[in-house]
């Protein structure tokens, strides 16, 4: 890479940080373009985030959610792709820093996406694993899983309730589409798999802190998916904030509510892009761009997706997919424009497209900016939307393939608790795995 | 737990330890006999164990090669399935001990497989990993990923040679399986995917102290397959023992090989029930047990499958599955008699169907008692038989689509590096991964 620099390559160097929707389409949006693309991410996979929530409940494996960013981008001859960690950047000499190396550019794309953030509390986070990247998912796959196997092996019966009491806190999309899934996992998939605890009885809350579920919703679409979700046997608590989380379970509204299993969907917080470009960021660490999405100052920086906070009618726009794409694609356009001396593009301008989550297993809410529904048609409506903006041709058949079969037969494809590597470690001279406690 | 032994059931109680292809055809074949079966196994889920090296190597997925082992025996009322650790056995109690607690039983069929062993060099294994289980093979997976990411950011020519360079000790099924896929992954699945290292270079290297490979094959058919492994683009070293495997690679026949990755296909060893039973084992771990399979003065104690050294035609019987599951139908059959007080069938006799071995994409090696045959007919023998033995009939129609697609595009379906748990921990302040060194 120190090569790099003595390149006789003489187009403009383009630096994508992230392989996230907003990355990927300003890198397909350069295909044509006059310039160099690297894109740099911490991994080699492209991730399909809107249905993460699917892998973390049994319904998928990993790899149908995902597709390596180097396949995506095989057939672009101007664009190269780096897995590598990116420590900083170096503003004023125009460098990506990856710990010891440097990656020169011209122009810079910062897509580097959010993680959840505990508000201050991040000594909860053991305890309140929150979802993001597939070892997110497949972390929380395991717990949730192993809490079954554990209430069947106890006898303790408070301990056995503890452990059938699943706890979402926070009731945006990703905690609403969590809840249905494990009420559909313990209420249905699992029924008939044990002997000694039932399955059915086991315990779904979902805590919200705001008086109502899905705040980016339409009051009425928010109320029937909440309608859904008790349907199911999901207890919703809104106007209830968390106080505490910790191994036993959570304390709110002045009550503890013992729970071996708490899942973290409550709030998001930027990646630290923000401290990279010394820039000014908002509470949740998003760096304020201008209106064409660059930094004050730094023309040839670009922040988008989640990293980026952008208002329009005096709202920050939200971190959802389109958002990320529409920037990403835009972000392509002005460079060329650029580089073609033409004329620049007018400020980004989002294109709501709508909005829609899902509960259960044909159920969802749709909100368009002219229309709205709910029901089996939405959900419909939500799963051909899911299908077609998954990457990978060969994923869209085995996802659906996978949704069929779970639809006629209730089962879930991923049952797997897999150990994990700290005790992989030890696994040959077949030492005890942690206890389920 | 502790109320098992309290517990009104009066039926005979038949506790099988182990969830592979042997404890899982006990367990069916008791399920119209008047006996309570409990199966304790480690893990949630039965393992097809012979395709786990297309896990390793991005070809399926850990789920398509596993079924929730609850699952299988759901509609068997008279099973129930334990996940726990079992940390010794209580002979003269009858008791099977899990940790603290123990659970006792009137049978015992122990069916515990096996893992890799390193012939007294353990610490070859943090650099040679082997193949047993699911979190062996995404740890494979991720290591031989990550050499090609590692490769094509590295600057040093030597330090790209030994990225590239990807050894598998052991001829056995296994290594020959391995080395196949590798190689094909290497030449067609990512062979237009970098832009500054050519995959289609690297060198994969088969070792085998043996004169040849697959020594449990005739002798016509390993020849045919080490042919087609060179034609693959194979290095196929014989009467080669390695004399040392560290970070840098191997020492073999008195010439360092540098290797970042090296692959442990080389030998196995029971599990520890032996020890646990206090009988006589062989060289491997393995007990000795009765021609009907029983411990010596222990006739409600049964040995089966990997754990199990059982002499015909004087040498024992090989650890396939094929073995294992004879084994286990024959314990259920002895089951049977005993508590019908039916005279008790002859000694195990083992019915051997054949072996097979796949080598690449379209090339298998069949032996069976009257006539042997290679090439693509094999290898369509070989998958149907795969096919049919993949317990989860979702899993054989996904299977069949993942091996179809990628036939037809040379494409693999879950090229995914995953953070490891160690890493996962930190991932929400965005810590450097581990760099690919």
């Amino acid at each position: 890479m120190a090569g790099y620099a003595e390149t006789l390559d003489t187009r403009p160097q383009v630096v994508i940080i992230g392989g996230g929707f907003g990355g990927l389409e300003a890198a397909r949006g350069l295909r044509h373009a006059p310039v160099q693309v690297t894109l740099i991410d911490r991994s080699n996979h492209h991730l399909f985030q809107p249905l993460l929530y699917q892998v973390a409940t049994a319904g998928l494996s990993p790899a149908e959610i995902s597709a390596p960013i180097r396949a995506v981008l095989r057939d672009q001859a101007n664009a190269e792709v780096f897995m590598a960690e990116v420590t900083g950047v170096d503003v004023a000499g125009r460098r990506v820093l990856l710990g010891d190396e440097a990656m020169p550019y011209d122009y810079l794309v910062v897509a580097t996406g959010a993680r959840h953030s505990y508000f201050g509390h991040d000594d909860w986070e053991p305890f309140a694993p929150g979802l993001k990247t597939i070892a997110d998912a497949t972390h929380i796959r395991r717990k949730v899983l192993l809490a079954f196997e554990a209430a069947e092996r106890t006898d303790d019966a408070a301990e056995r309730a503890a452990l059938l009491t699943f706890v979402i806190v926070g009731g945006g999309p990703t905690g609403v589409e969590l809840a249905g899934a494990i009420a559909e996992l313990a209420h249905m998939a699992l029924a008939r798999d044990f002997r000694r605890i039932d399955p059915t009885a086991a315990r779904i809350v979902l805590v919200e802190a705001m008086p109502r579920l899905l705040g980016a919703f339409p009051e009425d679409l928010a109320a029937r998916a909440q309608a859904h979700l008790e349907h199911l046997g999901v207890s919703v608590l809104t106007h209830t904030a968390v106080a505490r989380v910790d191994a036993d379970g959570i304390m709110a509204a002045g009550e503890r509510l013992p729970a071996r299993t708490v899942i973290w969907a409550a709030g998001v917080q930027a990646s630290p892009a923000g401290a990279w470009l010394g820039a000014a960021t908002d509470r949740q660490g998003r760096v304020i761009v201008q209106p064409d999405l660059t930094l004050p100052d730094h023309p040839e920086i670009f922040v988008i997706g989640d990293t980026a906070h952008l208002e329009e009618c005096s709202a920050p726009l939200p971190g959802v997919a389109q958002v990320a794409i529409q920037e990403g694609r835009y972000v392509a356009r002005t460079l060329q424009q650029r580089l073609r001396r033409q004329p620049e593009q007018a400020a980004f301008h989002y294109r709501d497209k709508g909005n829609m989550a899902t509960v259960g297993r044909a159920f969802a809410i749709v909100a368009m900016p002219r229309f709205r529904f709910t029901g089996f048609f939405a959900w419909l409506t939500w799963l051909v939307v899911h299908l077609y903006f998954l990457i990978d041709f060969r994923n869209r058949l085995v996802v659906l393939f996978q949704w069929a079969w779970a639809y006629g037969t209730f089962q879930r494809s991923a049952r797997l608790i897999v150990e994990e590597a700290s005790q992989q470690v030890n696994s040959r001279t077949l030492a005890p795995l942690q206890p389920p406690s």
